[in-house]
């Protein structure tokens, strides 16, 4: 028999369903997160998300769950995009601090994009123990990669840093902060706010002598 | 006539009053910071606030006014704790560098403190349109202090930032993030960190020449 399919059918093959699946459930969960960053987790309800989508409630469970499951999904995806990040930064060549600034400047760039943003705003209180408890040990595999690189940057003298956990709190610290001040439509774009930083980071305060800015001999 | 009262008498002096309904009032701020930082803003409520003060929620509301009002009052609390930090280091002596250091050391401890811990954890976004406006306005007279500490420090050639607003925002994007992080019962006390943190800030990652720490001539 010949295959009687020469009109477009109607019917979606099995991978166009697949397709649309992930795209509807990465548009539930931007949709989410920007809620979640705009009004904080409390004061966002599935409803509202369900609303700015044109879906029902029910939609929005049977894509991602409840408003924890909703919420540490977007954490989890703020996580693994610093996780690739701090990937890609090891296989840098150079020194540990050039490999130390490109982590800190993509960490700096994902913190002030939603998933990241959601991140830095999460604060454990909002979460139950068992989320709580994930969101936790997520972060603290970032907080490890941070800590290595810096270690690393140590162990060849690129850097001078005599206590590497405060040192990582610190750089963290300072480039967590955007993900509350940046607005996306600023005068700088998030990739120039992320090399000014860790420039400023990198330098510190203190003039340096014209010796230290001077040529290397070879 | 002479007067009678040779014992104590058991009504108290204006005096007494005031000083007894200052500090009742301090407790019913400082249960209620306490609860603001454990809990976050929208899972606190001044029932819970007046039960582990063992007063009605009335007594709040009497002493503090409503749950925003109570809120304002901390953070308002926390940012006049800045604006002394900002006010004493500019009386500090020596370069534009060391009242900047002065300045961001007590900046860290205050964000440790209950407070100030408040400030940081605080967004906008729980604040009514009038409160979140009164927020900004105390929380922009402490950058603006900042910035100001770092123009004079520029302007004396102690330090050389080139962004000023930037190196603003890093300097207290690092400083802000202990409270988040920092535990009074951990291994360092509030001031021991607030020191080495500045410190990292001042020096950046880069080792110096040792050109750079070398005594100067005068």
């Amino acid at each position: 028999m010949t295959p009687i399919a020469s009109e477009p059918s109607p019917f979606r093959s099995r991978e166009e369903k697949l397709a649309e699946r992930a795209e509807k459930r990465e548009a539930v969960l931007r949709a989410a997160v920007r809620m979640f960053n705009a009004r904080g987790f409390h004061a966002t309800s599935l409803d509202d998300v369900a609303a700015s989508l044109n879906v029902s409630k029910p939609t929005i469970y049977h894509y991602l769950g409840n408003k924890e499951q909703v919420l540490l999904e977007c954490v989890s995806r703020g996580l693994e995009m610093l996780d690739a990040a701090a990937a890609r930064a090891r296989l840098q060549s150079g020194t540990g601090l050039d490999r130390l600034r490109e982590f800190l400047r993509s960490y700096a760039e994902v913190n002030m994009d939603d998933f990241g943003r959601c991140v830095i705003r999460t604060g454990d209180e909002v979460l139950s123990a068992e989320g709580s408890r994930r969101f936790r040990a997520l972060k603290s595999r970032i907080d490890a990669a941070l800590r290595s690189l810096i270690e690393e940057a140590v162990a060849d003298g690129s850097i001078a840093a005599t206590d590497v956990r405060l040192t990582a709190f610190t750089l963290a610290g300072a480039l967590n902060w955007p993900s509350r001040w940046h607005r996306p439509d600023g005068p700088m774009s998030a990739s120039d706010i992320a090399i000014a930083m860790v420039d400023i980071l990198t330098a510190g305060l203190a003039p340096r002598s014209a010796a230290n800015d001077a040529p290397q001999p070879l």
